[in-house]
């Protein structure tokens, strides 16, 4: 890797103290930077429970398995940084050859912007006031900020243009027509409709830049039976691009062209390196989750990737978030409590698995069988076995389902290695 | 109200930009006490959506009702911080005649002790070393902090003694013995784990201080066909403190018994208030949603109590919280989407309610029939009417269902008069 891609330095400058879930009272305020220093163990109590760590070893493996693939491909990586909203893993996925990073929205947009991200693109509908003249006011303080973001209907162009009239652009905005499936989320519909926006955008020419097409596969109908709407979806995308008149992109120096989530990118990525056009085609995937990967939804959509002969996905990444919490009660047998909840882990796709235990003074223990059923806001509820032998003040180590709804719930992340070390730490913000 | 409670002045010195969520871009920097010079007005598209507002006039009506409710009926208030995480409402809470604040985690502790909270409720278990050195730390650096936390086993007793042993304390830790239901959440269950966990504590009188009885109605079983449930616990509650020999707590200047969530607090009051021991019985309510009130579970609970003939409840909160969001896309007759989603709002108790529409230009508009069906992470799907008039840069103001996962979404929440003129903002702390 090569130095740092955007300047982070000053969030390593930020003083952390007690009031920063993660950091003991016991410490005086300290700036990140300087955390290893304190020499902190988690395995040894140092830090407070409940505690979500990355780990060191699987940022690195995920962020090299990933390279290689897109290498291996000649494809693209804007990586979806709502996922993280982490400028320090940002920088350490632009050094690993991100072309760019992916937004999805004006507010995360300034936060990269803040730190120094070049290259952005809303994979989402810009509207409104604020969130349009924010946009053009750092687009015309930075001739290097290059953007995009996607458009999905005229109303959305005029919305724009009128907040436009009020302001003097420098450049116009760079536009990806976003193509959706009936049913789905945004996007439009038809080849019609998707002319139609591009004659619009093109009509602007001051204000807009047509550059490519934008989709997102993991939000179509079907999915919850088998990843084939995924093909037909991009079979719609290649026919509606192959039958848009030449003249609407010969101007281009090469044509974009996204999807991809964390999901189903292989097989956007086999579809979309098939477009054959008159300029070439950048074919730039959006994957966020890839960079921690889970327990969860995410592992088990790689499995399901590895398993189906039809497609081409043959490596793993692996789980590098782990929540550490203790048990706090055990009222009943075969019932106990943790001190982590809806705050601190995701619950949308799936609730934490418990699979390491540790406890203090005697080292790691066999977890047993254990299965998370409910969280409050700061509970877990665990069915345990009725002779289980966990005990109050056992830390529990869990994996998590959904990394977008992991890092929301953390302002502070330390980093560990492989032995709990904390050796680095990052921040988000959400 | 009396001036500040606690100290949230430098609360109002942060430095804000447009790395927090709802500033613009285009302001320079500022200091949260100077926003209301900024004349940003929410409907006038100062801000970007989307954006969560705090209505400063249904925030004093619910704390004036509250108020009443509490002075009427002889009941103490420690607020559950955790809703709001917010300082600046502690202080408002405070100076409104809460008696302590009521934390779920010792890092909710450490927050409220940064700005000053100086009686605080741990309503659940205290148990690791971090959390037990940070607290023991905290209590011994100042002599006019008082807490006192949910103990509910023999074993966390042991586990809290082992930290204590690395440690000098200068007052014993105040302890209020949890009572849970069975098949609840933590807690004893019987009346003899309850003397022996009693028993435990006054053994050690230089580490633990006996103050009471401790109990969280709200996650008992059965609460989903009645109220009923709740009478039976509280009636085993008294019960069991009835029992108690007097010898147990003879000493207390005065005995807390704490209890009552924000739906079923009356029925806990009405029931609190008939224990009768040989020294006078402080009833301390903990309910931390009345501050806002919500336009789902929380006022459907209220409605519940209001319409049952058994309950005391008479008065009505209101909801205090709206999250304004941007229609953004319109791509199938009957299905929009909004610029918000489960990063933005609640889903974990009902999916938010669209209630108000605001055109820019043209000004409040019918919402109509809506319905938002399912939230992505930064989106949100409505069912409309085939027919509708929604247009794409419409204003959607939504109603949440659960303050406790809507606050924790926002670090910085603009509060609003009834103009949607920005006359204020806090910061939270989760």
């Amino acid at each position: 890797m090569t130095s740092s891609a955007i300047d982070v330095a000053p969030i390593l400058e930020t003083i952390l103290d007690g009031r920063t879930k993660g950091i003991p009272a016991t410490t005086a305020p300290f700036a990140l930077g300087d955390i290893a220093d304190k020499n902190w163990n988690v395995l040894r109590e140092d830090m407070p429970l409940p505690l979500m760590v990355l780990k060191r070893s699987n940022l690195d493996y995920n962020a090299h398995v990933f390279l290689d693939y897109l290498s291996a491909n000649s494809l693209s990586l804007a990586p979806h940084g709502k996922t993280t909203m982490s400028p320090q893993l940002f920088d350490e996925q632009l050094r690993h050859g991100a072309w760019g990073v992916t937004a999805a929205t004006i507010n995360q947009v300034q936060v990269m912007r803040h730190y120094g991200v070049s290259r952005i693109v809303l994979a989402n509908q810009l509207v409104g006031k604020s969130n349009v003249l924010s946009l053009v006011a750092d687009m015309n303080s930075d001739p290097g900020f290059e953007f995009f973001c996607f458009v999905d209907s005229i109303d959305q162009i005029e919305n724009i243009q009128r907040h436009l009239e009020n302001t003097v652009q420098s450049r116009p905005i760079g536009v990806l027509v976003e193509i959706g499936a009936s049913g789905g989320r945004t996007g439009v519909r038809h080849k019609e409709q998707a002319m139609a926006v591009i004659k619009a955008l093109r009509a602007a020419p001051d204000q807009f830049s047509f550059c490519g097409i934008g989709a997102f596969e993991g939000a179509i109908p079907g999915l919850e039976q088998s990843a084939t709407p995924v093909n037909d979806y991009a079979d719609l995308i290649i026919e509606i691009i192959s039958d848009t008149p030449q003249s609407a992109y010969a101007d281009l120096d090469e044509f974009i062209l996204t999807g991809g989530g964390s999901s189903y990118f292989d097989i956007i990525a086999e579809r979309f390196k098939t477009l054959k056009i008159s300029v070439p085609v950048r074919v730039l995937l959006r994957s966020g989750c890839y960079v921690t990967n889970d327990h969860g939804a995410c592992r088990t959509a790689q499995e399901e990737a590895r398993q189906d002969p039809n497609r081409h996905w043959n490596s793993e990444f692996r789980p590098a978030l782990e929540v550490w919490s203790y048990v706090q009660s055990l009222p009943e047998p075969g019932l106990g409590f943790l001190t982590m909840g809806k705050r601190d882990v995701p619950f949308d796709a799936g609730l934490p698995m418990p699979f390491k235990r540790y406890r203090p003074g005697a080292g790691f223990l066999d977890v047993g069988e254990c299965d998370i059923f409910s969280t409050n806001d700061q509970h877990a509820y665990v069915r345990l076995e009725r002779d289980s032998d966990w005990k109050v003040g056992d830390m529990i180590c869990s994996g998590i389902s959904h990394p977008c709804t992991a890092f929301d719930k953390w302002r502070f992340i330390p980093v560990v290695n492989d032995e709990y070390d904390v050796i680095d730490g990052v921040l988000t913000f959400f």
